[in-house]
């Protein structure tokens, strides 16, 4: 749905918390839709706060307390093992009628930390934009990150009315951003993020991990071969150390029970391919390739070949 | 290398046998280099035949045999299963001092079967050009498939002068194509394309299949979340089934070895979130980050944050 600049503001200010891909995105989409009046910055990292203010990206606060104090809703954007500790640094400071909410890739947990700071007057909100790169910082952000893409809030069950007029503002504040926003208990969030996402990424970083020890095979000979499939599994593996291991220690059940299910599967392939069942694998490879005629469908991702990206003029020695 | 189209061709005539996505890209870049004169095709479906020569592509032959008696070159473009018994067929109509090679992702076994094709005045040479894309048939293919790419040929190791001189043509008309040609041991060959293609390509077509298993979560919303980073597994596992059944039937032993190592790996990793070791899962993603960035400098993929794709306009229902 495209907005007209000059809508009226969702918010009147916010308090962006960490300012890396997702902060930074969320502040610049902010201000391009004028889904926010005005922003204010916070980053534990100065280096980093000084860059975002550098980029125009909203006006830096010189303390936490500053940066949440006159905000109508604050986004904790950081990696979600610091998300109880900053949310409990915040809700002291925060004004009354404020919005907390957070964008990390794990829910059930966070709900369960943020939940005790909730008050009257204070309205917590777990949320998690689906979308990102997999570059990290300040630089790495841009408006358009959240366009198409899905939000999922986690809002309490039993909140009162003034609870649910601000879960109905947040869910306006992501689609003036252009997100489409899904209300989801927590628990089910962290097992669809747990296919859909973690133990993809797990695996991602598993193979690049395994290609790095292969001393029968140079580093080299996979780098240069790696346009052969292997490359795909890189960019996801290029994603943020500390943020994924934060999911991975905050969804353990989940990720542990789609995990087994990954195993066994893959157990059964490794199987047939050893006892050379051609049928089986055939069967496999063919319902797997459906599922990619479904996304694109969904309008998930692109069906261009390749991604539609372009081999690259020369391949260097 | 860029090449004037009125160089010399490598070879007066070449023939293609099965026209897919490689098959029909090779006739394309062969024709828009001037790397061949003519172009004769052969493909075991009749309906494929002749969408190959509605689209321009070559002269369609009445038989396989004819396809093949008059070509410098024959190149054979299918799956790898089907490579043995093709190319005795071919071998027979063949003419003296012709080159037979292939482009299938095995080369150990292909090569011990295709060696048996040998003859004084036939000169067998597999190979393996590391360019593709997830899609399928004649319509998919285009002439710049193979320009900045890898191609792997396989020789053998005690061929007489004629033999290395078909060597040097085979080895320039790929280069002819844009590609930069290496020449390996085929055991070689398969060991590195299992880490660098099978396997990635092994637990690609895994992931799907245990999605689309699981009851708990619907398949509507994996895919519906699916942005979150398991799209990029679906994009590997819509390749072919049939190519790729034939891959792991023929490249057994490799496979099995890096998958050996690969779930060692993941089991380690799984141990790690079960009893919350966040350093050592911070230590390997951090250690598979480095890959993503050796990769993008040898110029093998894009820096572009997530491939360059754009995000779609509005997401669906």
């Amino acid at each position: 749905m495209s907005t007209a600049p000059s809508s009226p503001p969702i918010f009147g200010r916010i308090g962006v918390i960490g300012v890396g891909l997702i902060g930074s995105s969320l502040v610049r989409a902010a201000m391009e839709t004028g889904a926010a009046q005005s922003v204010s910055l916070w980053d534990q990292d100065p280096s980093t706060l000084a860059r975002a203010a550098e980029l125009g990206l909203g006006e830096p606060a010189a303390s936490l307390a500053e940066a949440v104090s006159q905000a109508d809703a604050v986004f904790l954007c950081m990696p979600v093992g610091a998300l109880a500790t900053t949310g409990a640094l915040c809700a002291g400071s925060m004004k009354d009628g404020a919005i907390l909410t957070d964008v990390g890739s794990v829910k059930a947990s966070v709900a369960k930390d943020l939940r005790t700071l909730s008050r009257p007057g204070l309205h917590v909100i777990p949320g998690h934009p689906i979308a990102g790169t997999e570059k990290s910082g300040p630089d790495a952000g841009f408006a358009s990150l959240f366009r198409g893409r899905w939000c999922i809030l986690t809002p309490e069950p039993d909140g009162d009315k003034d609870y649910l007029s601000a879960v109905e503002a947040l869910t306006r504040f992501w689609e003036r951003l252009g997100s489409r926003v899904e209300l989801m208990d927590a628990a089910r969030h962290d097992l669809v993020l747990a296919i859909t996402s973690h133990v993809p990424h797990l695996i991602a970083y598993n193979i690049c991990s395994t290609a790095a020890d292969l001393e029968a095979v140079t580093q080299g000979e996979v780098v240069k071969f790696s346009a052969a499939g292997f490359r795909d599994f890189t960019r996801i593996a290029a994603s943020d150390p500390t943020m994924w291991r934060d999911v991975f220690l905050n969804n353990r059940e989940a990720v542990l029970e789609i995990l087994g299910r990954f195993n066994e599967d893959l157990t059964a392939l490794q199987r047939a391919i050893r006892w050379g069942e051609g049928d089986l694998l055939f069967d496999v490879f063919t319902r797997a390739r459906g599922v990619r005629q479904s996304i694109i469908e969904a309008g998930q991702d692109t069906a261009a070949p390749n991604f539609g990206r372009d081999a690259p003029a020369e391949p260097k020695p």
